[in-house]
């Protein structure tokens, strides 16, 4: 990967559909885990200021279940919050919620990075990184090698598969516009985990692009606290 | 998963190899990242009392280069550590490590754990889960399901595997002897990334037991700020 990435060779518009759909069953917390406020600020604060802060800059698109939108307003007024953005009603599912957000691009060819609201931590070189490959193959998931061992479970039985063939993939996922809207239009199917396996069942190959395990999604309540302790030591780690 | 354990309803014995191979040069650090201080005391000695700990309470083998046995006996007698455990001298790689581990267990039949010197969060419920069920099934590897939606690569093409399926594989890994003994007598080969692994090849179903997330391995210097973190979260979430 390049160190010193050039600003964007491309003068194609930008955008970043951040998908926060989360209730936050998992987190024991009344508040979705988005709003949980990380080092004083919510969640979702932190992650539209990771993209916003990169040379890329894309216009942000939020997209957020209609029950929040008040609440969301009311942070934003709270936290005296700057950055312009566009909110957006999600849908069922992450897959309709993408597609609500995806709506609102009116460019014909854009790209258009998909990003978990919850995910506050990404670098602002593996944002431009993947809005760079996005450009040159028309995708770009971001991924992490394993750092265990790995087994597949079938029908009962575990075997091991080969450590270095496995990527967790992470997010922003990252597509040429005109590619992702024609996969948006696939029907819904329950095995689509992910904005790649949505465009992969469409019928193009995914690029991997790397990323950093300090890329971590909020999920389970010590995960507030790890990204506090990670968000420390951004200068160092970034 | 019984939340009440009964002891261990075996009268084998119980033993636990700790291996410890690591030369440092990840944690761009002199010190190898088992003697690093986590919370002011060496993270071997952790992973130690974690074993200690537990209902099994198994004898324990210690593996390190000889390089560090010095310094190790210098540690004890610093930290006045007071757990009894066998020293034993590694060899090249992890496999061979384990293996020179093996040869001090006399007994024919036992209850074997292999255990990464850098898991010092591994809770007292999950060690003695994986020896119930190395009792009962003759292996027992511990798990996790992966959070992130899973890719392997081959040929240079990336291809989504179903999440469900995808187990990231910590330890302890936990046999019974004479199967481990006859596993490691298998060539070496480099595929072996772990116990499991090996005892596979030598034709061998290898079943999972789950452990938790905050089970990490001491890997990057990110990771002893996190583990600090857990461990002083530990009376909650274990």
């Amino acid at each position: 990967m390049p160190s010193n990435l050039q600003s964007p060779i491309t003068n194609l518009p930008h955008y970043v559909i951040i998908v926060a759909g989360g209730s936050g069953s998992r987190m024991k917390s009344a508040v979705p885990k988005q709003f949980l406020l990380l080092s004083g600020k919510p969640v979702l604060m932190h992650t539209m200021e990771a993209f916003n802060g990169t040379k890329s800059k894309p216009e942000i698109i939020l997209v957020l279940p209609s029950d929040y939108h008040q609440y969301w307003q009311q942070l934003v007024k709270e936290h005296s919050f700057a950055i312009t953005h566009q909110l957006v009603t999600g849908g069922e599912t992450r897959f309709h919620s993408v597609k609500s957000g995806l709506a609102l691009i009116e460019a014909e060819e854009a790209l258009v990075a998909v990003h978990d609201a919850v995910r506050p931590l990404t670098s602002q070189s593996t944002i431009d990184e993947a809005y760079h490959c996005a450009n040159q193959h028309g995708t770009a998931v971001v991924a992490v090698k394993s750092r265990d061992s790995i087994r597949q479970v079938k029908n009962g039985k575990s075997i091991s598969l080969m450590r270095d063939e496995i990527y967790l993939v992470q997010t922003p996922q990252t597509f040429k516009a005109s590619l992702l809207r024609k996969a948006y239009q696939q029907p819904f199917d329950p095995k689509f985990t992910d904005d790649a396996s949505v465009v992969e069942q469409y019928g193009t190959e995914i690029k991997l692009t790397e990323g950093d395990h300090s890329n971590i999604k909020i999920t389970f309540p010590e995960d507030i606290a790890i990204a506090e302790l990670l968000l420390s030591k951004k200068p160092q780690l970034f």
